[in-house]
């Protein structure tokens, strides 16, 4: 882990640390003729500008936007933001850093996600489909990436880990409503749960940013993840083929419309009920991070910016609740005094 | 309960009991001149098609479509089918009958929906909320219309009772997920929950059949739900309005969309999970109705009517999995023994 | 009236007067390091730049966005612009002003729509429908609400009166149509008209600029308008309740479809009606509204900007008429000469 | 006219009149081989089952579906319906007929809705709009088509003279609005108006029954409506090509979207408005026939069938007003007494 | 071949042959308690109604609809229309019969059609696609299937051969368009056309009826296809997987959009070509095919039935310019003379 | 030709030149006070900024945006970019300048496409079609205007000569479809071809930039088309009216749908197919743009920017299968060697 965070940053602090470049240009002043190096530096806690005033014309050909460079310089405030002042600027080789240091990832420890994943599989009953998943969530090439990948572009769970944490939430959603409606095959349900969104570890890269793979553009998750599904599949001697028609069906049927991206529509109810517990999981996902997003800014009001997965404001209901809105009497519902 | 009912009838059996009349129609025989009376009969456990050769032109002048009326006659199977040959008929009133005898119903006990819902009222901690739900719930006039109503006219829980049925169950559903998303308002979305559908005690009536009355069709059972949480809400000295403005919300998003009616997008969490279950326990009503028709039927192949709720037909997943399709070998997925 | 307006305002002029602050940023030069305060500046006939050089600092702690300040200064013309030089800037508090010199407010007299609307209610023949219009209208508490609410956010009658007078014209609307089509119930249609945006007085704040309230957010104006009217009837002994309902029906059938938020579709032949003449009230206003901008700018050309409401840009047909489009010479319909 | 309209047939009246033969089939009886000739006859006031039981293998073949019969026979009540059983059967042609006796036509007096739209035409103050009409409403050849066109083939104004009909209400509608908003060109509304729907008297053909040509299902009367102004425009030295263009755009976007067929959208305000009130009066004409239809039959409760413009069922809101619903007390709103 | 097809059949003719029973149910007469068995019979040129008067009961239970029966009867005209009077029916087994008498199949020699797809991957440049297809067209498990595949259920190609005939007419087109377009890769493509549709031989069951199997009902032919073409491709040793990829990429992309079931849209030139002739191809099939049904029938007018792929009826262009439609004559263009 | 172009100013050249200007601002420095004359310039061949520092306030007011000046100054290189700093800049008048150097136009040679379209129509069988399309295209006023019009505003073949390149292209494709689907009249789709896109002749103007008409806005070019064609087909003695329906449906059915503006749907196969051939070749060649642009620049990656005309971006297939994604090794079908 690098030595020194965005976030902690402060005015008048000396840095010398690790940053992502994510934004570099050369500006110059009208009439004066002056120039300088702007750059915008990032890290998993944050970003922050930063300048180089003189100097910088070689050294600024040595390093790229999504390199990571190490730099050196001073932290001011300067029209009320933090900004970086820079003395050095040295380029970095993949081998210099950790990159979790650089992009955002799940609060929750991914071990323990993985743990409890492997519990509620080892937990199934039906034998093929427990050997099925055991063999993908263990396979010793696959695991690194389950536990790295991102669920999502932007949305939700967008972060390293993201798609590990989706996956268990809905594990534990799964574990409820099997319970609540037990004509569910409880088994079919994980294992869809399990693979529905596997392909993601190929369509999304994350190498120094979250993106799509040329792959993943060209296919999209769900036709990669039935591919490495029946991969994992035909390995196994005997596995039924009605079986695996319908784990497939559970994959492909996910999205629960064709507009979304399902070549068809759940026509089981394990796979109706994995289209609904995907879709609440991810957009619950993306209201607690909409709702957490500036909670600590008393001045927002009592409304959150746009939902991106919502399109549409947020309530932040415990403040309403407590405040008084009434700049002016409401002029119904008064009279019952 | 009336002596007999139209599912277990036998041929050749004697018949004197109570029957809805759905369809009344005199039929004449092309040249024979012959004229009868051809009636369809109905109760809570099917209908059954009816004759009547000689001395009805009087007689069926007494009823109308919709009443209930006193047969005498005898089964016999015509066409593979039974019907009643009959002999009498006399009208009845309604001091005759009980409603229930003719409506279908839940198969569930009513009244321990009814105490299972009084019990998750008992347990909410918020007092103005608990309060409102109970002086709802346990109004001597709304109570037994509560028990009562159906949830649906199709599609789910279209039955006497079904909306208790429906509400109980997302109370389950609301324990669960409040349980797996701590940061849900359990108490506000439980008075979604026991809300949400509450105008269909008044949209939906059901004299002999279930109907719309001319209010629920001008008004719809949001706007009717909301006047009557509104009543209930002014009787509670002090009930905070901002409080009760969620509750409004609630009721008036639980659609999730304009296009299905709601005049508001949910945007608390609440809300927007209390669409999702209501919508989630509507569908799954709707899958296992789908599926429970005709399966006894083992004529009918692996695959179910079409469902009015998902608007397509689903597998019959067991039956495909023991059962081998292969009138041709599948020319895929075969290779690998 | 505070006694100088923006649009007034001439290059050199002396300017002692309030505004209202719409934008505050202090601003620092790239290099020279200079600082300076930057402000918005508006009032009801427009907005204006303003800058101040020195001494802002602890000044600009003292006011906010929206609220409304004492300034005093100099006009020049900058870059072709007016802007103005401040040289001190003092806080108000609500009792040094009044609002009504810094929203925009409709051309008519106040007084005479809000007398041209007790008129048509004084026509009505219908007993109920007029004690409840008066009952709403002359309420103490809502007429000056009603005199000051807009009529919507943005596309149409946006500006203080804007909702009084858009009723007012459906007033008229109502009157030309019921006459035309003699089947129409005048007395229920101009009911509907009167009360389908009457919860715009409580969905609509306006304080010191024109925004959505909380409840106004979460309810929207067709429930609020529901409610105020629902206490409003229930005041008037003996009202009957299918006429009651009818009256409801029309407030939330008013837009038309779902689509638009509202729970139930038209059902009587004045509910449609009600429809159409808004929309028609609605899209002209909107219309006027777009030719007019700019009409006295010969520069522009045939063609306005787009219009919000419609989504298009219009003609402006007189200039089309006089103007001799002919850079070149049509192709077709020219030989006829 | 002809002697005897079906609407006016009594059980056991000898008949001897003109039919239109909607229906003809040869039908035989189960096993008895016996056959008979059975016809569907109607008239402009309804129709009736006919049928024939003797000799009519040859007669048959004289005549086909759509053809003018004159039959005797007698009526007889058969199943509680009228129906006609024939002795005679004699082709016509077209001289022995007036179609006019065949196909519903408008309540109104055709002269004096043509005598009307003159009137409006001779009080237009534009001279080239004025001229322009003129010369196609007194056209020798256009005039009796005009006033003999429907205006639909179903939805409103489904019958001769419907057309007209339309156009003099549009005319009233456009006057009425002219006078509201005084910023609307009066003429070229009024222009609009008349010539919007012109190319139906060439899209329609009513040949013993309405139906489209094959020119009007090719192009459609948008397009054929202009080809007939543009001829007529021609015509007059010196019509201005820019007022021409409006006027064409009026005809083309009258339907008011792409969606509807208008190849243009509505980009002057009398466009706008002439869609306004064109879709306004055909839906109220549907809405006026909707409830007419059924109206005196009391049995059939609140409701009208299902409107074809309107999608749905209309309430007959006097009944409503005036019967108690009451077959259970509803639950809220009841205990203000 | 079987020695009398249906359409072949003559008034009084003794027909001894096989038939694929459609319906089948026993009729009782109203009254005279008669009864008899009433099928609908079928062969690949037709269907006809046959009744069994006698003896019929025991016989009606040793076959079901969807069999293949032996009958012996003969054939009378009863009111107008061909059926058939049965003295005999003997059940068969698979062996008795070919399956292509009673299927309607493509009027191609499906020898030619194949030599032609052969000679058309013969004679591609690219050595992995070539081999690829190879490895598909002459499967010798696969090759049978694909000679008899139909390309849909309704629509276009809906008979045996049809796929075939719709690939190689795809084959042609899209050797023309790669003339045409140059920048095109040919190659891929032709791949795209030949492996576009290939899972239809999997989806589509034609077992005495074309029908879905319940792996195309869950799956779909896009993923039954892309599993086709995967196991032919790993078998392909170096087949480089980029290049894997966008063969895939074609699979999947063909449906254009996602609302028409292609998990991905079309991202190379070649997929949005292969989407536009594809669908060129099947709409032209389907023109052709209504244009056909009826065509000999002068009597049905300029307008062909609904085409099921357009939604909507074609005019019969030569029937319509050498008829005179004149009814009355048009009013517009016709005073040019 | 003017003697200099903007794609091949070098750094440091003295300019001497013809540009159309695009923008035209004085900007003033913070602070400094001190103001210039910023400009964009342009020719068919790009843009380049130009800044002219002094005595620039009275020659600013002799030109305006979309006017061709002649500048006088100097190349230099800023902030990496190259811009011209200006010394003279001189107003011209219409006659100074020829407008192609500053528009951009079509690649291939105009005569070249003009001829070969002459020959196609010299080719044809139909003499009344043949005498049509010779009188419209070899009309010497519109042939120049043919020769010149652009095909779109954006999208594809957005440049001078662009509707000759399309409806050359098309002629192409015409042939093709009509050698493969002999039942096409070959005739009437080249009518079609020719004709469909004719008013944009008059619907796009062309004065220094293209830019729709008013006539253009306010018809759109399928009304000019069908009204040129008219105008043209009734100046031919005798041709046969059915055959003018026809073609007219042909030119108002092209954009397919009601939602693109077509006012009827096509109902005969050249019209579907014109539809079909229409649509894919804008649709090519916006594809061939998009790949075009920015196809030098390596560093640019697999994918293209977003296609205007498909609204997705596109990947360039030669780039990504040479180059090697992996970054990471993929998961899926690794395994097979």
């Amino acid at each position: 882990m690098k030595p020194q965070f965005i976030a902690g940053l402060a005015d008048g602090q000396i840095v010398s640390s690790l940053f992502l470049v994510r934004e570099k240009e050369i500006r110059t002043s009208l009439r004066s003729g002056k120039s300088w190096l702007e750059l915008n530096l990032a890290d998993r806690s944050g970003s922050i500008p930063a300048k180089m005033w003189d100097n910088f014309e070689a050294l600024a050909k040595t390093f790229d936007c999504d390199d990571v460079v190490r730099v050196r310089g001073r932290v001011k405030i300067y029209n009320g933001q933090k900004e970086l002042t820079l003395e050095q600027i040295v380029p970095t080789t993949a081998s210099d850093y950790d990159l979790a240091d650089f992009l955002p990832h799940t609060k929750h420890d991914v071990e323990k996600l993985y743990a409890s994943l492997r519990g509620a599989i080892a937990g199934m009953k039906n034998p093929w489909l427990r050997q099925l998943l055991s063999s993908i969530v263990e396979d010793p090439l696959l695991a690194p990436r389950l536990k790295r990948a991102p669920a999502a572009m932007t949305m939700h769970h967008a972060y390293l880990g993201g798609l590990l944490e989706h996956v268990v939430s809905l594990v534990g959603l799964a574990a409820a409503v099997s319970a609540h409606y037990p004509e569910l095959d409880r088994d079919l349900l994980l294992t869809g749960v399990v693979l529905h969104d596997i392909g993601k570890i190929e369509e999304l890269r994350y190498v120094r940013s979250i993106d799509y793979s040329d792959q993943g553009r060209l296919l999209g998750h769900i036709m990669i993840g039935v591919r490495l599904f029946r991969e994992k599949c035909s390995a196994i001697e005997g596995f039924p083929e009605p079986l695996a028609v319908l784990v497939e069906h559970l994959i492909i049927s996910h999205h629960g419309t064709h507009e979304f991206g399902s070549p068809s529509l759940p026509q089981i109810p394990e796979a109706v009920m994995l289209h609904f517990i995907d879709d609440m999981d991810s957009k619950m996902a993306g209201i607690w991070a909409t709702l957490e997003a500036g909670s600590a800014d008393e001045s927002q009001g009592n409304w959150t910016d746009r939902s991106p997965s919502l399109r549409r404001a947020l309530l932040r209901a415990a403040r309403y609740l407590t405040a008084a809105e009434a700049l002016e009497a409401p002029v119904v519902g008064t009279r019952k005094e």
